[in-house]
């Protein structure tokens, strides 16, 4: 019988993504309704899986530019970003990265390279997106390079933790994000200040690489390392765009953000 | 107060994460211990984090290789599949890569390719893993091609929906898959019970390429397509080493599969 079932279930998956709720009868509507008393947990069910199912889709990159989260997901990143989601997440990936890194049989002359990007991937910007809807509002660029000027981006604990095991396991540790010339200096006060240090290389962008994509710009970076030599044997950030490209890490690690996409 | 409140967020994660019950006194255990009645949910609530951050970390390609899925997670990955989850997320999958798909120009010279991974990504093996644990126990190939020869995998209906809309825009689909050259009639057989149909291509594996890893095998066949001069727009797939590698897809498409991984 399972066979059965299960095709019954796969053949059915498209009804039951209808957004209509289905109505039992035909007649006339009463002016006053009553929704069974399980309406109500229906719609949160529905939401969690909808909500559910677009994290999965941002982390594996399916969905591909998005600008915002969906609105009826804005209480799910909420409580995804505050509660205990993002923190078990951080850990996994920081922990994969970690094994991966101790793995590694290092050439010892140098050459071997752990890329780090830096925003939601070594410090946190959630006291920001704390105060603009955790991804609901459109990015405002001045706002949030005001908030970089602060400095007072929180450290990522795990991160922290993987950054001073590979520093320790003799990689080159090179940081590589999308902040300009202009926040170098705000952005070594804030690593340091979240207990980051001894890192290789801070790469920002150049006033030319403004009009570039990130996925542009940091492919070219990479190039770069690997015209001088290095070999890129991880990488860890928190959009697909640190990630691929040219000059692809052996290893890439994507850690969880819900809240922003940056192509 | 807030970012205030968040460091201690942050700061705190990794002490969230210890596996230990915290004990409250030190004094000599009771020999009748009586647990709170809040700790089952506590227990269920700290199985489905960790599951959900496994299930993220492998939808994300952070853990890599992995040979079964964690014990305690098997009851979450089997209400995963079976339940209403596993069905939103393939739904999604389809909807976002026929956005993708409808947007692409085409050159109207037949040389644009679509390319489909079959198991897990056309047809669904689900009868087959549900008698095996899902994914709890370790793949076993022998069993495994007894029920390939049995032509009985359930076509994914979203999949099928995609399929049609890709070959109705004009794409030449092409399918290529890690099964072998003696399931070719079966595989056939089994693509057309379930609604496939008018592929361009179905490319299985020669005895040559038996020794190679899914994802050698697979970027060696995208670049015998590009050495022909057919342009890959998408490629949908239900493994990393389906989408990574060389002459990779514009736009890639991963469907969730929590039950195995093929290096």
């Amino acid at each position: 019988m399972l066979p059965w079932r299960l095709f019954l279930l796969l053949s059915l998956l498209s009804l039951s993504f209808s957004e209509e709720t289905p109505t039992s009868h035909g007649l006339p509507r009463p002016l006053i309704i009553e929704y069974p008393t399980t309406a109500k947990e229906l719609d949160e069910e529905q939401v969690r899986l909808q909500c559910d199912s677009w994290r999965f889709a941002v982390e594996a990159n399916n969905v591909n530019p998005w600008k915002t989260i969906p609105q009826e997901c804005a209480d799910y990143v909420r409580d995804y970003m505050m509660g205990k989601g993002y923190g078990f997440d951080i850990d996994r990936v920081s922990k994969e990265a970690a094994v991966y890194a101790g793995s590694v049989e290092l050439s010892g002359d140098g050459k071997d390279v752990w890329i780090f990007d830096i925003d939601e991937t070594l410090l946190s910007n959630l006291p920001y997106y704390a105060e603009h809807g955790f991804g609901l509002e459109v990015f405002d660029p001045v706002e949030f390079d005001k908030w970089v000027d602060k400095a007072e981006a929180l450290g990522i604990q795990p991160s922290l933790k993987l950054y001073e095991l590979v520093l320790g396991l003799g990689f080159k540790v090179f940081l590589l994000t999308g902040r300009s010339e202009e926040q170098r200096s705000v952005t070594i006060e804030n690593l340091i200040n979240a207990g980051f240090q001894n890192w290789d290389k801070l790469i920002v962008r150049a006033s030319e690489d403004h009009s570039k994509l990130a996925v542009v710009y940091k492919s070219e970076k990479r190039d770069e390392m690997v015209r001088e030599g290095y070999r890129i044997l991880g990488n860890s950030g928190d959009q697909w765009s640190d990630l691929l490209g040219s000059s692809m890490s052996i290893r890439s690690f994507k850690l969880p953000n819900p809240m922003y996409y940056i192509p």
